[in-house]
Parts: structure tokens; sequence; C-alpha cells
């Protein structure tokens, strides 16, 4: 990583130390602070899978990186066939760990074709055509979030107080944030006189993440519980909601940390505009509507355990959503990289993509 | 209290079984059945404060008993003067322990006028006449919520699967419960497919306690977040929403447990019913509408930290507001012992005082 990237990410949950990939595993933050050690493909996919890193523009990163875990840990005497092969399995491999982040997809689908290409120059070079493409990703990300950040604060008021969901910070991403980073960016403009943070349950990334995240960066904010949101927006205590994004459909349709939906319902009811903040790459243009994107349901403990401690009664049955769908017709705005996209959204996205292609 | 009251209710969190107040402690279910001593005012305002008992029906009940408790610490040599100042005392320190719910302020007033009826005919017999009246209550409570159990299961339909929030059950009343008690009334009329039981942070009676009775009762039932409603109704996995309530205004309008008013939004715009099931001691005439209603904020610790274990980052500011109120427009009926009641609930509400009063 260049010093220019470290600069501008005050906190990124993925390095590449030296010869192995390092994740920050966000399981245990913010009591602390451990850094996981993946040397094997596997290593990076249960990172993924338990969300010791999260968030999809992160899960794209790591999983880029990944691809390079797989090629490191190819015995030097393995055949021609057999190395081919192991970065297809890994690709695949690490592909299966979530189904709903397309971040995850679209970086595998990248790190392929880069691997076709140069694979005909040999090991070394395909390695190495491997690895700078995974930190271009990195840094990509970064400068993207920035641009995101600056796009959505030039759509905020002074004193304006927002409520994000779950974390979209630089934690979520390879740094900067983008639900985050739009409320960063609008805090340095002067225009955030606080934020209100979901815990975001089940597995309280608002309380543990983003609470830690605005802590360091100064911005004024409190925590409350995910049902607290009706009682802020009818009080008149939020300007904005701005949240993140797993996978949006190509008709605006988001995917995104089980919650969001309810809150896009509220903030319509109380006229707060409510915002998706995310790359181009957080858009699937192969998914028609929000109808099309696979919902991962994670298993019950999740939700009855705390810390280890069971607070329902034994063998208590339990739906345990990972994501809803928040209908394009309660989005406000997509905040991306490239702008803020607004209704028709099937239209401003297919804009947004023509003009990042052309 | 009598057999046949103890018959009536499968659980109460109330019991006087000698010469003293018991309460069941909340705060420690399902993991351990702990019952409080309670000999002193303090003993019975403390419970209240700390939730050991909650629901605004058994805090009624609580209080009741309360006074009781408050005539028998009083040492014998007490003069007419002290006798007659600690009551006052008790009453009062009594009704400072939680604003919201109203039947706290109800029980203790009809207590007042209780203990100046059967003052002049000695300190006995007022202690008895104030111990019977206690008894009464708690046995009405139960009478009451079956009759709002059979005024609500006539609401459902076969299959039904209903989503409830927090505790309204057996333990948030003197027994039987109020918006579980619609419930069980309704699996009992072989209505009822399925409970979704929201955990309801921060103190998760619904995974504690909901799920608690629902087990015991054998009705099927499965835990979600608070923030997952809108994934289940979204998804047509709910025909009913049934809720209890801490106190309803004049209008309507309902103050009840945080995260209420979001399932309310939300079951709206799914075309799904919303119920308020409670007692029409719950209905607080002097109450215009829900903006008059005070709203208890509690200590941030309660959603900062689990079984003592912190999650956030220390000296994270929270807001804890314990309830939120749903604009009586979004509630499709209010399930009260004498019928159910509709919109518009001002003239609906004056009418069933007005019947039972007559």
């Amino acid at each position: 990583m260049s010093d220019n990237h470290s600069k501008a990410s005050d906190v990124s949950p993925i390095r590449w130390p030296d010869d192995h990939l390092e994740l920050l595993d966000q399981t245990v933050l913010p009591d602390e602070e451990v850094w996981l050690e993946c040397r094997r493909t596997e290593d990076v996919a249960g990172a993924i899978r338990r969300l010791s890193v999260r968030g999809a523009p992160a899960i794209g990163v790591a999983a880029a990186y990944g691809l390079v875990v797989a090629l490191d840990e190819v015995p030097a005497d393995a055949t021609a066939g057999e190395f081919d092969a192991h970065f297809e399995d890994a690709a695949r491999y690490l592909a299966g760990t979530r189904p709903t982040a397309v971040n995850l997809r679209w970086a595998l689908d990248r790190g392929k074709a880069v691997f076709r290409e140069h694979r005909p120059a040999g090991r070394p070079a395909v390695r190495q055509a491997l690895f700078e493409w995974a930190e271009g990703l990195h840094a990509d990300d970064v400068a993207t979030n920035r641009r995101i950040g600056a796009h959505g604060a030039a759509l905020f008021a002074a004193g304006d107080r927002a409520l994000t969901h779950c974390n979209a910070g630089a934690l979520a991403t390879a740094g900067w944030g983008t639900a985050v980073g739009v409320i960063r960016s609008a805090w340095e403009s002067g225009k955030v006189a606080q934020v209100w943070v979901d815990e975001t349950r089940p597995l309280l990334q608002g309380a543990r993440l983003t609470a830690w995240e605005l802590k360091r960066l100064g911005i004024p904010h409190r925590l409350v519980t995910d049902s607290s949101a009706g009682a802020l927006l009818s009080r008149g205590l939020v300007e904005r909601v701005v949240v993140g994004a797993d996978r949006i459909a190509a008709n605006g349709d988001t995917a995104n940390k089980i919650g969001t939906y309810p809150l896009a319902v509220l903030a319509e009811r109380h006229g707060v505009p409510f915002y998706v903040a995310a790359p181009l790459s957080t858009i699937d243009r192969a998914t028609p509507t929000g109808a099309d994107i696979p919902i991962e349901e994670r298993e019950g403990h999740e939700v009855t355990e705390f810390f280890g401690r069971r607070a329902a009664p034994l063998e208590t049955a339990v739906a345990n959503f990972a994501f809803d769908v928040t209908p394009a017709e309660l989005i406000t705005a997509i905040i991306t990289e490239v702008g803020v996209l607004k209704a028709p959204f099937g239209e401003a996205i297919a804009q947004a993509f023509a003009a990042k292609e052309a």
C-alpha cells in the first residue's frame, strides 16, 4: 500500500503487511484490536463468513486479496493444471461465503479476468498482476468513498442530525466509508450537528463499530436501539437518514442490513430524506428488482446469545434474516462516486454506468 | 388469592403468600425464578423502578398491594397522624416510580379512596379493606384479561400468524395477559398458526418473557430482532400485529414500549391489522392526546451493556426512550374488556366508559 493511501484512510480493516493478508477482526471490536493472519484461502473465507470482515466493499477487497492468497498457497511443484484448478476452486469457495453482497462476486469476476489475461506470462507474472490489481482495488475503494462523501455532503444543510444503521464506515470498506463517509464529509464541511447510531441487532455493528469510528473522528453521536427511530423521527430529531447497501438492483431496490426498510418507511412518513450511499460496484444490473436479491438467513444463536450468554429460553426458534429490501420508491437518492442518482433510478443507474464506461 | 383465581392464571407475577407481598423478579427470567420478598414500601417501589415487575396492569396491582405493605410497616405505637402521613407518603413514593404507565396512578388513586372510606373504622379495618380491595383488583385483572382475550380472538382467522412486541403477557398483568392473552385465546380457538416474537431491546422482554410464556403454553413461535418486522411484513408472513399499552390517551393515541410505533407504520403500509389490547384502566381520559403523555427516558447502560459486558465504546452517549406513541389513526382496534373499540376512538372510548359506569 502506498503512503498516500494510508493517509487517505484513517482506518482500513484490510492490510498486506509483507507476504500475507491481514484482516481486522471486527467481531471483537471495540474491546480488542486483533488482526487475523490469512495465509490460506480458507482463512479468508472463514473471516468473511464469520463477519470478521464485513460490509460489501470491504468483502470485495478482501476477496480480491484472497485470490492472491490462493495463488501463494499453491506448492511450487504443482502442475500447471493443478495451479489453474486451485485458483478456480478458491474463487468459487470465496464466492460461496455470503450470498447477498454483490461486491464479492464483482471482485471475483474481475480477479478471474486478470488471471486469464496474465496467466500466459507465467505464475510469478500472474501472481504479481493479481496482487497489483488487488492493491489498486483497495486504493480505488478509498478514493471512490471520498467521492461518495463529497457528493453526499453537498446534500446536507448546516445543523443536520443524521441517523445511520449498521456500519457503512471505514471498517465496512477499504477506508473512509460510504454512509459514514458521507456523514464524515458533511461533518468536515461543518454541516453535521449530531449522528444517531442505530445499535443494529443482532451483531451490534452500530454500537460496536460505528460508535467506535465516530468517537475516533470526534463526531458527536448518540447510540439508540434500532426501534427508536420512530420516536426520534416523530419528535423531529432527525434531518437525514443515510445507510449503505449490500446490493442495489437495476431498478434501485436496495438490500441492506435488516432494519433498513423500516427506517425508509418511517423517513417517508416524516418527510425526511433517505439516502443510500454506495459505489457503483454495489449496483448489480443483472438483478432486475429487489425481489431477485437472495437474502441470507443466518444462525439463530446470533439473536439468542450475548457474549456467550443466552437471553431466550433454550431451544427458542429464531428467524434471523441478515438483510431486508428497501423499494426504490422510498429512496430519496443513491449517492455514488459518479454523483447523486435520483428517481427514476432505472434510468439514472443505466446512465451512470454508461458515463463510467464511456 | 382464591383457588379460582389461581386456576384462572397459569402464571401470575404477583402473590401474597402469608403476611407479605412477593413479586416474581422478571429481570432474571427465564434463567431463574426468583420471588422478591417485599416487606417495605421501598422494596415495592424498587421492584417497579428496576422493572422486576413491569407491564402497566401488573404495576397497578403491585402498587395496590404496596399500599397494604405501607400500612403493615407502620409501628404499632405510631400516632394516628403518623399512620395517615405514612400512607400518603407511601402512595406518593410509589406514584413516582414510573411516569408513563397510567395504571399505576389509577390504582393508587383508587387505593387512596378505599383508605379514606375505611379509615374512620380504625387501623385494622382499613388495612383489611385495603387488602381485600387489592386482592379484588388482582382477581379482576385476570378476569378482565380473559374478556380482552375473548373479544380479541374473535378478530382472528384460522392460520393467522401474529406478531407481538415486548411482553404484554401474564407476566405483565396479574395473569393471562393482554396482547399475549388475545393470542392465547385465539390459539385456544384454533386460529393461531404461529407467533413472531420481537426480542424487544433494550431489556429483551420479548426474548426473555414472551418466549418463556409461549413455550409454557405450547404456542409455536419464532424470535426475531425488532428490526425484522419490515422483512416479515413485506414477505407476507404476518396477518395480525397485537401489542399492549402503557397509556392510551382520550383520543386513542397509545404509548407503548419503544418500537411499537414503527410496527404500526409498517402494518398500515402492508394492510395488516394493528391491534392494541388493554383494559380500560390503561385509558387515561385526563390525557387528551399522545403529545400529552410523559415519556420515560431510562439510563444508557440498559443499551450499552449485556449481562454486565459493554458492547459500545466507553462513554458512548445514549438516548434510551422507554416508550413511543402510536397515533390513533394507525390503530385498527383497541381491544378492551368491554369490547373492541374502533375509530373514531374518542367517541368509542367515551361510550365504553359510559357503559361501564352506567
